[in-house]
């Protein structure tokens, strides 16, 4: 089964707001076997409307739209789907109760351009909405054949009781903008009617999550493999920040059968790059990291100076960190290098902060300071300013310590202040997965 | 001008990846009044490209195109546009000079498939993008005319010196879908040749940055006023986490006038609500913050707990922020805040970590500590468990100190854990901004 998302509305045209129903609603039918195959932002205009539905249903089974649903006159999505399949509106007495009730218990009154919310058109189907006062709108049509294409203005929806729930029929649902309100209708009613109507189609997907390697690189390395894989198995590379994400998705008619051929392509798959894999799917780096330090009943602690933060930010943004992360410092000065991290005075002296001995320094002192079991330490040049011949700009050394080694790897990312601070969290967290991994 | 934005790639189609490439652009665009009229998100198909291209160059004057530019075998948006505007492939010298320093900059091997990024079609304009190995192409056309509706499958483009910049030509801009890439792009060629070909209109944006007030709470106090302007200065309201950002938009013909107004209107603004105004256009709260305790040639420090850093994150975020930012410590543990910050245990046994006497001391600590002027300390419970009856999930402590004075303030906000942090982070650095500013 394949879906178009149509999401109306001016704010997301001007980039007021970010399209994270989009994606929400990619996510959700991409789990359940249908396949997203456009995503449309389009105004609120009649003209854009049809266009789009008349595109959208040439090519889709489903078409979900969002927003355009309120009360004000901005809001027409409603009328554009009741002409554009030749109905007229009828009041939807379920939803006129409910809108009343939503407005009496606010103590609000129950005005004439509110009541309008429950009209509806007479063909389509009402999904109730019980966190909202716009109904979610269902209409059922023959499969359209190509006269879609020349851009017919009017379809006609098939009456409720015309409708069989053919597998040749296309369902428009129409839902509101608002976020919870979308969420809500889609987990109460439509991803359940749609599952209904879901045919044999079955996808796996599972996301290799890889390190320390370019994309280029990586697919130089696995090119064969790449080359070998069946015809309905596609791989996707998702690349980021020194990271790269590859996505196998396999599709065909059994599911288990799909999975096993994943886990046999992953395990051909590790045999090759194995070493720059660090987790699968949803996981990060620094929940790879709070598995093993927790595992192992050990503390983290992390000393950062160009970084400012963002590695300690990383390890307490996974929930449950507060069990084996200690604490941080980070030693934007030279001075609180040395009060705070114990940083020899010397050393600052003859090789600067940003140097391998100040950063292998940094990160013994932090286990030390801290009782800790294992830590970070960064110190680099950020920029944009700060540079110089001998130690440029991008210029940074990270150290990962744990009580029995410190090893420090020195690197040069010549990107924005923003990008480089990014990388060297990045890059600093994978070197202490090597670290804690080398002997697994 | 209007324009459609094409964002090729699947992992947004299957939800993995939220558009902010989409908004991000947009908002850009509509500074600009290049009305955006269609965002459509398609796979890395070429059926699916040619189709968009073909319906998008119907209706907008330009059309900017996100993803499938790098070099493996998935991203083909390149071969596709090579073949819709009916070219051949050639090498672009300066992006290939440009790639093979890319890689050689990084002591790695300028492979066959890297050499391809400089493969470009010959009739496109190359911008050069530095910040990363796929070049951005701009194509000219003639304007098409209806033969594009009925989706003749080739179109020629205009060669180089043949373009003329005529308004009645029509262009297509392919940019990588790596954000900071194609920001950088954006920034400094992309836009920049928009505002070119725009001619003589002029506008003048204005953002207000405001705090500590709801959207809708602010709407009502600036009701009057906003109901006052003139047809040809439009408002936009911009919420995030706490924040409301409001941007003015004056369009005409003389930017010294449109200037002049605009300027009045904010000054009439800030009589309504300038104790929640805290700065304009792109600064930020740290960066206001930054500007402040630098003129005053202090320090300032953090002590976090439930932010994990986020706060000295956000304030080295800015460039610069060496000169007043001394460090910060991430007291996850209750040990640490005793140790490094000096909190009292007693004071941990009778309140609890979370409590005001607690971020109090945090606070005072971490100035005594860091040898700081001001200091921010933050204690909460960001969840998702640990919540009690007496002290729920959301609940957190902000302190912020100067050498004269704590101040203290309980909030609750119930929402993620990711959401808690970032709004804590929020309130914090703006509590500190209204210590720094509250005798000014």
């Amino acid at each position: 089964m394949t879906a178009h998302i149509i999401n109306i509305g001016d704010e997301l045209l001007i980039g007021q707001v970010v399209n994270t129903n989009a994606s929400w609603m990619a996510e959700e039918l991409n789990k359940r076997n249908i396949k997203v195959t456009n995503i449309s932002v389009i105004s609120d205009g009649g003209d854009d409307i049809r266009t789009q539905l008349d595109s959208s249903l040439a090519e889709a089974d489903v078409v979900l739209i969002t927003g355009g649903l309120g009360p004000t006159k901005d809001d027409i999505t409603k009328t554009v789907l009741c002409e554009y399949f030749g109905d007229t509106l009828v009041r939807h007495q379920q939803t006129y109760d409910n809108v009343k009730k939503f407005f009496e218990r606010r103590g609000l009154p129950f005005t004439e351009i509110n009541q309008a919310q429950a009209l509806v058109p007479s063909r389509c189907r009402v999904l109730v909405n019980e966190v909202g006062t716009a109904p979610c709108m269902v209409f059922t049509i023959p499969n359209p054949t190509a006269t879609f294409k020349q851009g017919a203005s009017k379809k006609t929806a098939i009456s409720l009781e015309e409708q069989t729930a053919s597998s040749t029929e296309k369902i428009v649902i129409s839902m509101p903008g608002v976020p919870f309100e979308m969420k809500w209708l889609m987990q109460n009613s439509v991803l359940p009617l749609l599952e209904e109507r879901l045919g044999a189609e079955a996808i796996v997907h599972k996301t290799i999550l890889t390190f320390g390697i370019g994309e280029s690189f990586l697919a130089d390395k696995i090119a064969d493999w790449e080359d070998a894989l069946p015809q309905h198995i596609k791989l996707a590379y998702l690349p980021e920040a020194g990271k790269v994400r590859l996505r196998l998705s396999a599709y065909g008619s059994d599911n288990a059968v799909l999975e096993s051929e994943v886990a046999a392509q992953i395990k051909q798959l590790k045999e090759i790059i194995g070493e720059y894999i660090y987790g699968y799917d949803d996981e990060t780096i620094s929940s790879a990291i709070g598995k093993i330090v927790n595992r192992r009943c050990a503390l983290l602690a992390t000393a950062e100076s160009c970084t400012g933060g963002l590695i300690a930010r990383r390890i307490t943004e996974t929930p449950g960190s507060s069990a084996y992360f200690k604490g941080g410092i980070v030693a934007y000065s030279n001075e609180i290098k040395e009060q705070l991290l114990g940083v020899d005075h010397e050393t600052l002296e003859q090789y600067g902060a940003v140097s391998e001995q100040t950063a292998k320094e940094m990160a013994l002192g932090c286990l030390n300071v801290m009782g800790a079991d294992y830590a970070i330490a960064t110190t680099g040049i950020a920029g944009p300013t700060g540079g110089t011949d001998e130690k440029p700009l991008g210029l940074v050394y990270i150290a990962v310590a744990s009580r029995d080694e410190v090893v420090c790897e020195k690197y040069i990312f010549r990107t924005t202040r923003e990008q480089h601070q990014e990388r060297t969290a990045n890059q600093a967290l994978f070197d202490l997965y090597k670290l804690l991994t080398k002997d697994c």
